[in-house]
């Protein structure tokens, strides 16, 4: 068939024709153009179950792809479909504080100096919690417990022995060793090589000290990298293939869980600012050659795991528990912009407030620990204070209350944050009870109220609104991105199974539509 | 270049693959798809200025053009871009009503039977007075005027003089012939050959009786068919290439304005129903062959004009003061339904009451004649009842007061029609004076801020959308096909001219914007 050039003048522009091609019939439009005039995406790819060479262009209006919640949403199951996040691989999680095993943030902040971002804590959690139900169980190597003596490289000038910890209620390693690490140390040296990234131990440095862990790591190409667990005070800091991280603790027993695929990323990263510039590892193969120990401490406990994604929840829920002030909330200090507002560091979100509480709702439902709860009910102290005047709730049209996550002035109306917040409501008044649980259960219903009011005002006919600032601000509306769209759709099926309405259900599946191109009627 | 078939599949459906084309580097999409899924509109076409055979693909992302509004706008001025607007040639024009001068409405209309629906009425006052504004004067051929004797054929039973009318202080016509139109009447034949589609009369019919016109028109083919204005009273009636257009007066003299163009196609279309049915007429050549009389009466005045602009807004501006109703509305006899809403026959609209406004004010600033100022100000009277009580009056979230075009319950807040209330109350500010100056300028300016608050929700980031109503319907927004975004847009602009505003600037630039492909930005 014959094709011949046709220019295609686009809205009566004629600086810029299109180059396309024409049979006669039908005209033929290049994609490189369609794909910046819609924001479509597409590429050629190979189905390999076809006959012939089976290329095809895989046309996709929405670069996201809608993720289904697990339902029915329980306070104590799989949180939304976080089973599918992986938080701390995100290039805005900057490293896991090796202190508090959460991660630290760089959203936001200055001079790419990170903060703990309660949202980003919880999330964490939740998505650990969440895999703990949707994953398997791990395998679990135990490298050492020192209830019987272990194979160990013992350098010049150091000393070990083994020693009962009242503590632990546990035989220890008790170990002396230079404490700069250019000397030979004290290495365990049988570990196992089963690839498993996640390594738990218990330490209590007695003075300066280090616990090193040697890499090999396959990569594009092999490398050997230290991770170098310190007493150090400074969090994180790299020497070429050393990476430091600092626990900053002595005189008291410290339990880590670290991801080491994760420690050894976020360390390449360190000093890479730009997004595109951000090292992407691609580990076929990685092993722990030895542990290595410096300066003066016990050591208990040497665990190698698949996962740990019960650990690591607890680390978020403790993390809440220890952060929450004396308002019930989690300030957050950094400076946040929207638009032309401006959050003065401290501020609160009812999106960290939700996300928090559905943590540690699930924490006391598993422990049963009152500390969690606790933490979990003081939380809804912030909701009745107006965001205004430092709180979170935001009024629209002096008729409708809306749990802010940005508690801007004048008001944003952000959608996910407002559901997350509920979702918190929710998961509090199902676990508590009393007056908290009518407490929680008055400020559920009252955003429901709202949500369904507002909704609507949300659906752009093709996708859906971030937020309402166009209203407040009087100009464009905010568009969702596709992922942000996505985000709704999984939020409204997981409102509809919390709270069973047609609203919900046909404003998913509308919302899920528009990701598929189609788009409501106009008249 | 060579290019092949590639096969797209769209967002994943291997059941409706779309055929494509590649050249290796670039995938080529066949417009035939895009224009339904993007509902674009685009065809070949040749420019003529180009030096080799000028093919191009003209890609228009609306259908509808967007068309300035005369800025400044004047309450006696042209009316936003009216005067590109042919209201009568309209398919929703049954006809224009032969004793009132006006056009009868099909819309909403069981049946096909006609009603006079005040917004149509007002708009083809409106459209006509803003092209006595911009066109020139009209071609004017006095046919006869019986000041002396004219040329005339006068057949067997039939008998003229020339007397002198009181009424008219003017000597007229003093016709006797048969009733009935299949024997000789007595016919005018000195028909100025100008092609000028406009005829005036005025005839006092004294008993049945008729005035015909015997047309040789050249459309796709030479016809010759007959515009017969009878004393009947039924309004419109076809026989073959006869139409009959009943004056419905006997007794009193009746001065008629008609576009004979206009009359034969709403004759012709009269009993056809679809759409895509509805004939269209080519008219290259038209000639009035001679005007014949039957039946007995007086006649006076015949003139041929090219354009009868200012004649016919005056029609509209009479009607609009002659079907006032007590409560200073014009009531609309149809039944609409508005999704679930049904308006019963009878009901008000601010968009009537504001265009009768427009159009009143103008006649009165034209003329000075208190009658029309009278009616325009009464027009005020509705706007305080709300639309749940029979009134015009709705409420935003208990907190914005909306005009309603249709006064729906659920309000349906349309926004073109709250706009032209407020044009025409406006209108009303600046022309009357005193307590109803007062009023009207109170009532504009709280619907100023009723559109300031709210026309940010009716911004979907690619378009804008018709009404509120998924707001009170919670459902999908009713999104506005192209030419409803396009007025939206020149009455921003013709808001921006009488109450200057930055919003209003920007709204018209970014929807003008929508139009050519733009989008707001997503986050
Ligand atoms: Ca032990
Ligand atoms: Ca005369």
């Amino acid at each position: 068939e014959a094709l011949h050039k046709i220019s295609c003048i686009i809205n009566g522009d004629r600086r810029k024709p299109v180059d396309c091609r024409t049979n006669g019939a039908d005209v033929f439009i290049p994609f490189s153009f369609i794909e910046g005039y819609f924001e479509i995406t597409g590429k050629v790819e190979v189905d390999k179950r076809s006959a012939n060479d089976g290329r095809f262009f895989n046309w996709q209006h929405s670069y996201a792809k809608l993720v289904f919640p697990k339902l029915p949403y329980e306070p104590d199951g799989i949180f939304m479909a976080f089973d599918n996040y992986n938080v701390e691989v995100r290039d805005r999680v900057q490293h896991i504080s090796p202190s508090e095993g959460v991660p630290v943030s760089s959203q936001w902040s200055a001079n790419n100096k990170g903060h703990f971002y309660p949202i980003q804590i919880s999330q964490f959690g939740l998505s650990h919690y969440s895999k703990n139900i949707s994953e398997e169980q791990p395998r679990r190597h135990v490298v050492a417990d020192f209830e019987k003596s272990e194979d160990m490289a013992v350098g010049d000038e150091c000393r070990v022995d083994r020693i009962e910890d009242d503590d632990r209620a546990s035989i220890v390693l008790n170990f002396t060793a230079p404490e700069d690490v250019s000397f030979p140390g004290i290495s365990l040296i049988s570990i196992p090589d089963t690839g498993d990234p996640h390594i738990l131990f218990s330490v209590k440095f007695l003075s300066k000290g280090s616990v090193i862990l040697k890499l090999d790591v396959q990569d594009r190409q092999r490398q050997n990298y230290e991770l170098v667990y310190t007493s150090s005070n400074e969090s994180i800091r790299v020497e070429n293939h050393r990476i430091f991280y600092g626990v900053g603790s002595t005189g008291e027993w410290t339990h880590l869980v670290r991801d080491v695929y994760i420690d050894l990323l976020k360390g390449l990263n360190l000093h890479v600012r730009g997004k595109k510039d951000k090292i992407k590892l691609n580990v076929t193969r990685m092993r722990i050659l030895e542990i290595t120990l410096h300066g003066r401490g016990l050591l208990d406990d040497v665990v190698v795991q698949s996962t740990a994604h019960s650990e690591l929840f607890y680390l978020a829920a403790e993390w809440l528990v220890k952060y929450q002030d004396e308002e019930g909330g989690w300030p957050i200090w950094v400076k946040r912009r929207l638009g032309e507002a401006e959050l003065a560091p401290g501020w609160y979100s009812a999106m960290a407030q939700g996300q928090a509480m559905s943590t540690l709702t699930r924490a006391y439902k598993r422990t049963g620990q009152m500390k969690y709860l606790e933490a979990a009910v003081r939380a809804l102290d912030l909701f009745k204070k107006p965001s205004s005047e430092g709180g979170i709730t935001a009024v629209f049209m002096d008729k409708y209350e809306w749990y802010e996550e940005y508690p801007t002035t004048p008001s944003s109306f952000v959608l996910n944050g407002f559901i997350y917040a509920l979702l918190g409501l929710y998961d509090v008044s199902h676990v508590s009870t009393g007056g908290y649980r009518k407490r929680a259960r008055q400020l559920f219903d009252e955003g429901v109220v709202s949500l369904k009011a507002l909704l609507p005002l949300f659906d752009t006919g093709s996708g859906s609104s971030y937020d309402l600032r166009h209203f407040t601000l009087k100009g464009a509306p905010n568009l969702a991105r596709w992922d942000y769209h996505a985000t709704h759709v999984t939020q409204l099926l997981v409102m509809n199974s919390i709270h069973p309405d047609p609203m919900f259900a046909e404003f998913a599946e509308r919302w899920s539509d528009y990701m598929k191109g189609k788009r409501s009627e106009h008249n």
